[in-house]
């Protein structure tokens, strides 16, 4: 049994990893912290976590924790994780981290878009992006992976085909992004209040999301030249769930039918990505509680643009399901332990 | 492994026994039913069962039915089953019954309630009531089951460990229940759209519900004595869910602390029964998508009135849930199998 | 025109005073206080509001406020009501506290429930009631008026003709009301985030919600004996609406169609009370966004009980709506002036 | 008083409708028409509309209806409405169409999108596209006015000012829309059913939907050359609201601050148009139950993007409000007159 611990365990990306994890039959969760919630049973603190009646809050002592596990999960907020994903790493331990700490190898874009400057830039050197469907193999032999943002995560699956393939400008890429309100994290704020939200819709951040260097590092990556792109987040009244609509013009003339092909192809072996038939898009609550990406293609010849719509759950696929998935790799494990449910519908 | 066959295996409870079981490890769908999809592919119809590419929907054809499957769950509308079960019951196979018409004894009384008479009164003798929590032992041994209800299964619940110790005078019992919207199944139906249903909140069926000779001949069978209730469901807008509030008077002084003593004990071994804890009381989210029943409990000093409050998922608990750990009973299975999961929270 | 103060104008019934006042032809809002907005236009707080261009939020100084007004709505929270009521009563202005704090005519029985003394019982002595369907002549004639809560306002409407033809066992009340959100203020506050509410349902406070003592002083009074009932609130994800579902014995035999008469009498006169016909029960979508209540009767004939259905919208006929009636017969004017909409469905 | 009728008045058109007028002090409803539901009264299909209880609905009898009224809203489906409208219009009557039948100036295009030809083209030429704000000076002398669809008000509303400044390459647009589920109108559908719709969220008819021809003939009216956008609808988990994000390449470098400043001059004068300050964009909450358009500008720097996002309230703005505009305009009314309320928020 792989022992794990859990840093940032009582925010929804922690209690997420719980949940999955109790369903791993590999793994051991010997850890889990929470400032808040310390010396509290995990069970006493969430009514529907009463199986990890075991499992008490910590507050996040890193040398005490360095010896209870062998793989770390941290799930703490952006900066807070820059010192704490050092210290394990440097201790020898696997780390898996789901802030934005590491996910910028630059880390002057980094201080840009997050406001601080990164102060372990060594570490930061030995991240790997842990999107599996564009570095499974290096994610196999990782010790640190930077888990990818869950806007990230849906607009990366539905490009990846696109650019690889150099069907489309990169200069005219839009990415239209409608997140659940899980999304915003766990905390009191009025503006999360349901009374606030349910019933209401909106865009923020316009043109200042700090996922839009995320997604321009790898698209330009991908495409050997720099990309940018119009990102749009919106907040939408559903507990969870991303649907990303990306439009994109078209380089060459082309149908459908023969877009649907290379993205099938690309995506024939993975586990966690399907690629819906044409005249099918998905729809977030067919993916809920779920690892599966599912992408929907559609050319308009009117305008010879590329659209393509995909949603995944932003707490799973888009967080805790992604970090399971890296960590299954990380060690060895069949890909879809633990992971291998279907959504609940209705 | 356990070959059973679903028929009514489009409708909300149908694709829920195909969700839970595709999560059980002794069990393999060998046919599934439905008039209107009859031909189609489970996974063209429902996007999120795409792992059911293998099964396609059929129509019921009992003779041909017959040799595909050891155990027969049906979903089918109320009245539709009486034959069906009647036919897989005689001829030897194992019967899980999810309408109502196995439900109550009294075939008079079925026919008060359900507007047509019985025709297979003989086979409706060899039916067995199958809330776990009062017939394990029973069930174990049983060759036709009929499923409870939703609603008395929250109801019956939350009042079994009062009526068993004669804590409450049954003639002022008050259940007042909320149900999700999935409990008035999956159809096209104006009072059911969206807009009709969203922020909306209404009681239906005052004094004349279905449920009502079900909870009755429960506790009058508990009792030894003849009980009516007052039963009045509403319609809450979630997906998932009921909360079921109970009020009756205490034929004798006790406090919260005392009664609590008494519903632990009842329920201590029960796998799927949690009481929780003096001043906890549970939220149909808490129990979202699990076979989990949750109950608080509250003596109100003010009035010598016993409060219960149940949380149950009417598809799991309250339906296909319940119908699986029935399954596993019958079949000597470990009672959890297939239905320890956690609830998808939020 | 009347000038009118709005004291706690930035919460929902603070702002709800705002909405429907901008409707009504005879009132000039005149201040609007708020301590956390003081400075700042109530057209940028709300953007809904933005027709308030002209009215700043500003501290609550009462001798600055006193000379700008002739009639004082007051939605502070409980407790901190007490003092600026007895100030501006005391100066010869009229009142209305959408409070708790002056609905309690005996100060032992608000010290038992709300934990704090009454530092005004003088003043206290003076506070009339403000349930226009019973106390309408007083209320012409009342400088200070104790604006009905709004479990209290769905029980008693619905319980009136009831108790006054002695229908009714008094000892056998059991109110079960469901609340939408806004109902739990505007607050920054984790359980009411929308990912804890939404797709949830839950009861709290059992046996002992602060509305009890205020429904059981008016209940007594009509009576004219000590009534106690058992009063359960739930917490409902929608944004508005109370439902109220209430079960009594009765007295005597009698049936659906002789009770909705008495209902009917009752409440003849009533603009804002509508009886529904036998077989229709009520929908808080109906009533969402107007000042009426509507009501549903029925009676069991197998356990005679008499079930009524009572909906509201929480923040207009259980506070600001009903605060603006309590206006309008204060002040002489037409009853239904700036409450004669129709509710926003869907 | 204007005496107005209502044909199709059963549908969210339709009762919209007759809610806007109940506030309309200069017009007087004579009739309501309903198949479904003739003979029956307005105020026992539709509680909410219970002051409507001298209006019975009637079966659409085209010349029983010219003598009723001077005004006729059509509130019927597609296709259905263009023998209706071509009748009255023909026996002088003014004509306000809701439907998309007089819409598109060119019948081909009609054809193409529709499905089925225009059988009263010398009547289509007399139609006008009812956009205020685009054409109020023609609304006031005309006869038949083609109210215009939800999508496209949202979608042209956020368009003109950068279209009349020539600020974007017009073959850029992309037109992103989510609207609330009302859109799809009122009728037994499972795909629309509360389980289906809550919690989920989806794209549907990309490049193919039927307003796209009706955006791209009025930009081009504007820009006078022909235009072609990307529009996507999805279905949002709401009751009401559209909410646009549109994004356009700019042709000059320019900022966010400049373009506010061409928004604010050209909606300087409109009463239902609000341009929102730097940094501020709309939610679809703020319009519920309004007819105001709220606009949000963003120019994107890193991309020379024009990002401009805009809500409205379907059924009002995208419709039956927008149509009592037309109707004051034609009338000579107050431009606001009905329609000067405040959203219902929460």
């Amino acid at each position: 049994m792989l022992k794990v611990a859990i840093c940032g365990g009582s925010g929804y990306t922690g209690i997420e990893l719980l949940r999955i994890l109790y369903g791993h039959t590999k793994v051991r969760i010997t850890a889990v912290t929470s400032e808040k919630s310390a010396g509290k049973k995990v069970s006493d603190v969430f009514q529907h976590l009463h199986t990890h009646e075991h499992l008490t809050y910590e507050p996040l002592n890193k040398e005490k924790l360095l010896t209870k596990a062998d793989l770390f999960f941290l799930a703490l907020p952006h900066g807070a994780s820059q010192e704490v994903v050092h210290f394990f790493f440097r201790n020898g331990k696997k780390v898996i981290d789901l802030s934005a700490d590491y996910r910028l190898y630059d880390p002057q874009i980094y201080k840009e878009w997050y406001g601080v400057p990164h102060e372990f830039v060594s570490t930061l050197k030995k991240a790997l992006y842990g999107l599996p469907e564009m570095y499974r193999k290096k994610i196999k032999n990782a010790k640190l992976v930077a888990n990818p943002g869950c806007y990230p995560t849906s607009a990366l699956l539905g490009l990846l085909p696109a650019v690889q393939n150099k069907l489309i400008d990169l200069s005219t890429i839009v990415v239209d992004s409608k997140s659940g309100t899980s999304g915003a994290g766990r905390k009191a704020d009025l503006s999360l209040s349901y009374c606030e939200v349910n019933e209401g819709f909106k865009a923020y951040a316009l043109a200042t999301h700090r996922h839009t260097p995320e997604i321009e590092q790898e698209l330009s990556a991908l495409a050997n030249v720099e990309v940018t792109v119009n990102f749009t987040p919106h907040l939408l009244p559903v507990d969870r769930g991303i649907l990303t609509t990306i439009y994109a013009r078209l380089l060459r003339k082309t149908d459908t039918a023969a877009v649907l092909k290379l993205y099938e192809k690309k995506y024939a072996g993975e586990p966690f990505v399907r690629v819906l038939g044409e005249g099918i898009y998905p729809n977030v609550k067919d993916v809920r509680g779920t690892n599966f990406c599912e992408l929907g293609i559609k050319v308009n010849p009117r305008t010879d643009t590329l659209m393509v719509v995909s949603a995944i759950d932003n707490l799973v696929k888009g967080a805790s399901g992604q970090a399971v998935h890296n960590m299954n790799l990380m060690a060895g494990f069949e890909e879809t332990e633990g992971l291998d449910t279907l959504a609940l519908f209705p």
